[in-house]
């Protein structure tokens, strides 16, 4: 289990709701541990965990499709599970003599789970759920970004005397201070996405294309049983295009080389990005790089619990315009990470969120002038009682070829 | 442009629609050929686009962030683009006596871009484009799928005199029906799934876990420059859970190995199931095997346009049943493929869709028994005026290894 229930269990009580609802891939891998393949590959297949801490033995009911109790099982997730839908799957058709007495655990789960009652759709398997647990008047949290607008009708008028009110904001604020358990997976696919820019790096030769590159780059990231997932890596000209696709654009003299990439782990992201050269880069570009890895630097010394992350982000602002780019402008300098690339919070200008301890950010720089070149800072970090804790330790200077 | 443009247009009439919007990422991607990364790779993050065939001079508006109008520029994305929100970019800061005459095209498009208005928002955005094109009072097929409530309702109560339709349905009919720009995207990543596959057969060894055989998979795929989605790669027992997610758990002699897997390429997608044995298998599994296979092997040479999906069901299901697995029953035993894992039709019971030239299938009948053994035949295909293509071409016969 990954969550931080302590955090939601006072989080539900300052909205005085006696239960959450999650509905989105993120938040439902969130509550329960269970991460529901066609839910987090495809758009539409639904799976939902309620958490209502009073009213159950077990504070977490699991709604997943029948086709999906085999990873229910091998999740080992915890909780009630409801399930929905029809999926055919056979039992050992042996004479009971002949079959073995103890399968392995994942299908011995697998089987028991498929005893349990169908509820034939998503959305009165929970409705099951939420009577069960006796919360058809309750006040209830509801994230809705799971859900169409029928479901959101259908739940409703099964619960007239029940109070929903949106939920998506309140999960996001609990899942933006981590557990060890999250930082652990944060930490290692940080690892993995520094070690694979490192790869694609040393490979590094003239001619090359940026898809050569990128082949490198996902390579070992896939090696490190992760998976990819952001990609952005330029050459030249094409630094500048903040959302760059490897393209058939060939490795030059004098290029610069820009990534913003990050893989997944157990589906917790990193976000990172670096800058190198090939050959010694122009005094501007030198300076201009500077001035974006100070103001990153900056931000780095200045983490601890208690900050404003607006006054973090002035700090970094202001050390760009004072190290090098005076005319600096950006609508946010970093952002949570965790099962979503975006997580809370936000380092925006004006934002009054104040820093916790197991928060983990990433704090950038980007700098593009079209049709020149694009540099961008990007390290990710815990904050730590004492002040950051780097995760991306590779470090994130500008690394000549 | 992927688009069945003349399909889309014959079914908006026979709706009697003026406009459809697309808000999913298939659908924008779909009717605009653009792919919006944050949108694609996070829940949340919008983009729309909007066909109208009579009342525009460009049939295609886009609604996109400001933060992706260099994916934009370096898709060549046809159509008019609306823009909303901030994102820093500069401008060349150099004497324009220092600056280069040309542009690559990616930069320069985005710099045009860049001079649009800022609609702010996505639905202000949308909401501009309806208008300039003097849709306020016209029948709209609106993909939900894409939008908040709040959004929905903010949108309708903008327009109060047009009449909005559901088309999420409606658009996964079109896409049915591939182009052959379409249909060479498929064939290229169930190629690179087939060989990916091949790789990693080729590589096992007894002792390889789980997960080392899929490093050896995804490896591959990303060596041809397409993405990991589907993974699902079990040993022995394990075969028997259908989403099988890669394990420790070690390849033993005898063992069976069961793979259901599929990369995109150009978010084109593939679904493909093989199975190996570590050693000739016993004569249960080679029997139970050979009745699979059969199964979408009568599938394969009974498609055709014409032919009802639920007729295609009938056939495979009484084939399987018939060569040696009496109980066999299943839910489907295929679906479209394309932009989405699971496109239209559905090979189900009772399905009256009629099999159409351009359609790309995936044929499959799994089989498992828990705690013994999973088995699955799944290849894809093109529906072709004369029968199936099938696009899986290495052949899905049981490998001894």
């Amino acid at each position: 289990m990954m969550m931080n229930e302590e955090r939601l269990r006072l989080s539900l009580a300052a909205h005085q709701l006696d239960a959450v609802v999650a509905t989105s891939p993120e938040n439902v891998t969130y509550l329960s541990g269970f991460w529901c393949l066609p839910q987090w590959i495809r758009r539409g297949p639904q799976a939902f965990a309620v958490f209502a801490p009073a009213t159950a033995t077990q504070p977490v009911q699991v709604i997943a499709p029948t086709s999906t109790l085999d990873l229910v099982g091998d999740q080992m997730v915890q909780g009630e599970i409801y399930r929905y839908g029809a999926f055919h799957v056979e039992a050992d058709p042996r004479p009971l003599a002949n079959q073995p007495e103890v399968l392995d655990d994942a299908n011995q789960r697998h089987s028991v789970l498929r005893n349990r009652a169908d509820h034939v759709t998503a959305v009165t398997a929970l409705t099951a759920a939420l009577n069960d647990h006796r919360l058809n008047k309750a006040r209830i949290g509801l994230d809705e970004t799971g859900l169409s607008l029928d479901d959101v009708t259908r739940l409703k008028s099964a619960f007239p005397d029940a109070v929903f009110e949106p939920a998506n904001d309140l999960l996001r604020q609990v899942r933006a201070v981590k557990t060890e358990a999250e930082i652990s997976h944060l930490a290692r696919i940080a690892a993995t996405t520094e070690r694979s820019i490192s790869a694609a790096l040393d490979a590094a030769q003239i001619g090359m294309s940026e898809q050569e590159m990128a082949r490198i780059f996902h390579g070992q990231t896939v090696n490190e049983d992760a998976m990819p997932v952001l990609g952005c890596i330029g050459f030249g000209e094409r630094t500048a295009l903040m959302n760059v696709q490897p393209s058939s654009r060939r490795l030059q003299q004098r290029d610069l080389i820009r990534f913003d990439v990050g893989g997944h782990y157990g589906q917790y992201r990193a976000d990172i990005a670096r800058i190198a050269s090939v050959g010694e880069p122009s005094r501007e570009v030198r300076t201009k790089f500077d001035a974006l890895y100070k103001g990153v630097m900056r931000g780095i010394d200045m983490v601890r619990p208690g900050i404003q992350a607006g006054d973090l982000f002035d700090a970094i602002i202001d050390t760009v315009r004072q190290e090098g780019i005076l005319h600096y402008q950006r609508n946010h300098v970093g952002h949570g990470i965790g099962l979503d690339g975006y997580d809370f919070p936000l380092i925006a200008p004006g934002s009054a969120t104040v820093l916790e301890a197991g928060m983990v950010l990433c704090l950038e720089t980007p700098y593009y002038e079209i049709g020149r070149f694009g540099l961008q800072v990007e390290d990710m970090l815990v904050v730590r009682e004492d002040g950051a804790e780097v995760l991306s330790a590779m470090g994130s200077q500008l690394r000549v070829l």
